[in-house]
């Protein structure tokens, strides 16, 4: 089959590989039918985290199931499914509480950018379609697998609901989605902070009431200016350096909430500053197999068009493009198409 | 009037001072009928905190209203009242959501170690008793104002109540009375961190199930060992440190909580670990105002005793010797009557 792979910085190609198998009774064998390239894919890409040996690439993606393991229940081959870049039992207690994304038995996907993946926890990942869906939803369901569920987490632990101001740092899909969801969720004001003309289009088409072009405690002082000096009463953070977290938790008010989706390699937060600020804080992977059902409820039901964020769509054969075009934010994200 | 300055690094004495005066219409003056030592007095007692220059001390009291500012409403000259260590309108939209601790107007107290006191945004802080109190329930009055609304303020953050494993990192007057608000609160099961015979015994008797004497990554895996593996549901972090803050945030499970409810200077929190730990965090001084009413409640009818925390009562003159005490951790708390 045809695959991924990153063999250095800014080195990613299209291999034949051979197709996956099953390991354990819990794996599916998924047929990808479409899959993408993350804003956390450009880190390896970027040579911000170090790439050690060439592997596969890919943590999104919907497909259709080739292949079950004896002790998958629940899931048919032929069934077309959506996934989470975690995988998770979804049984255990830890899951149970809907944190999906710490399941006892979590495991990480990294081989969806080819033409099959298999993936791991099948029964408690991936969530079937009642039939296959319309070719247009296709990219909404594969934004569900990672970018558009976790713009929803972002939203749901920032508290986003009604008559709740929640202000939104970055502009990345995520960031985009992040907007949607709180939306969604009958937030009354969504403040975006993005300098992008195309971005600020989609935020204010996804929902944003207001746009920030500054960045920093000035940034910060604005926000102030917008919500009666008080702060937002919840924040997504979608970038994920020292500076944008330390911005997003200068936006909360006190007692708010604050959301932070990606971390890098060396970020701090200062235990003062955490403390008088007073803000609740949560940070990590989000628990996407939580809200999948709704989510592909809504995506079918054509009330949200999270889809939108793919503005450039390519065969799998053109990956490498794909990665340059997210790289130089020439689209806000790339969909492949193997 | 007597009152007790901190000169320097372990240097207090009690003084004569001039009886604080009204200074806004939202003030009040009251006359201190007791006051105590705090964990964080020691920080300047002990040099952590720089003295710069000679000041008062205390911001726990009880006390009886002396004289009211003109704008003082709800407040009667002769009242016994509880308030808190920082002040509050209690009526800004951040009061409202209950973080007084955060209000537009906050102010702070710092002078209480004395027989008056000047206590501002009296109306928003100061709560009365219905009359003057019975003379062993004071002690019990006196924590609340801060000891126990912070121990109850960690609880409630930590997500206290039935069915939840509570974890508290720190054997001082507030984790033990953070056990002692998971317990009223319905927790099922309570587990200390305490080396000490002494405070593991009013762990116990405040509804500790479970002691641990290990610190550190010791310590934390003998947590897990108690909880199949899982951490805690919630963790109250009561002693500040960066070890022990540490350890608290790997006590509590993905999608678990942390109250913080001290921090030392220079302590960072690693972004990465805040990630992959998945825990929500909160730091910040306790708004004890919104938790007052119902802990005054708790006491007068003798459900709750707090004041047992304070295992020395010496008169004001002798704030010195309860500083040694305090230091030298020969007593839990020390309280001080003027």
């Amino acid at each position: 089959m045809r695959a991924t792979m990153i063999n250095g910085t800014r080195d990613v190609s299209v291999e034949e590989l051979p197709r996956p198998e099953l390991e354990a009774p819990t794996d599916a064998i998924i047929k990808v039918v479409a899959a993408c390239v993350c804003g956390s894919d450009l880190w390896p890409y970027r040579g911000v985290v170090p790439v050690k040996e060439p592997r596969q690439m890919g943590h999104e993606y919907v497909g259709i199931i080739e292949e079950l393991g004896s002790e998958v229940t629940g899931l048919e081959v032929g069934q077309f499914v959506v996934g989470s870049f975690i995988t998770s039992d979804n049984t255990c207690e830890i899951c149970r509480a809907g944190y999906q994304s710490k399941c006892v038995h979590a495991g990480g996907v990294g081989t969806a950018q080819a033409q099959y993946a298999r993936i791991t926890n099948a029964a408690g990942t991936l969530v079937a379609t009642p039939e296959y869906p319309a070719e247009d939803l296709i990219p909404s369901l594969l934004a569900a697998s990672d970018v558009l569920g976790t713009g929803w987490f972002g939203a749901v632990e920032a508290h986003a609901g009604p008559g709740k101001t929640i202000a939104v740092v970055g502009d990345g899909a995520v960031g985009l989605l992040a907007i949607l969801s709180a939306k969604q969720l009958g937030a009354e004001r969504i403040i975006a902070f993005s300098r992008h003309p195309e971005r600020q289009a989609l935020a204010r088409e996804f929902g944003a009431t207001d746009i920030i072009e500054e960045r920093g405690d000035e940034g910060v002082a604005k926000l102030k200016e917008l919500t009666g000096g008080l702060g937002a009463h919840g924040v997504v953070e979608a970038v994920g350096t020292q500076e944008s977290i330390e911005q997003a938790l200068r936006s909360a008010r006190g007692g708010g909430y604050l959301t932070i989706l990606g971390v890098a390699h060396g970020v701090q937060i200062s235990g003062r500053e955490l403390f008088s600020r007073q803000v609740h804080v949560v940070a990590g992977g989000a628990p996407v197999r939580r809200f999948l059902p709704e989510l592909i409820d809504l995506i079918l039901e054509r009330k949200i068009n999270p889809g939108r964020v793919f503005t450039l769509d390519l065969p799998l054969e053109e990956a490498p493009a794909a990665y340059r075009a997210m790289d130089e934010r020439t689209a806000i994200k790339v969909l492949l198409r193997p």
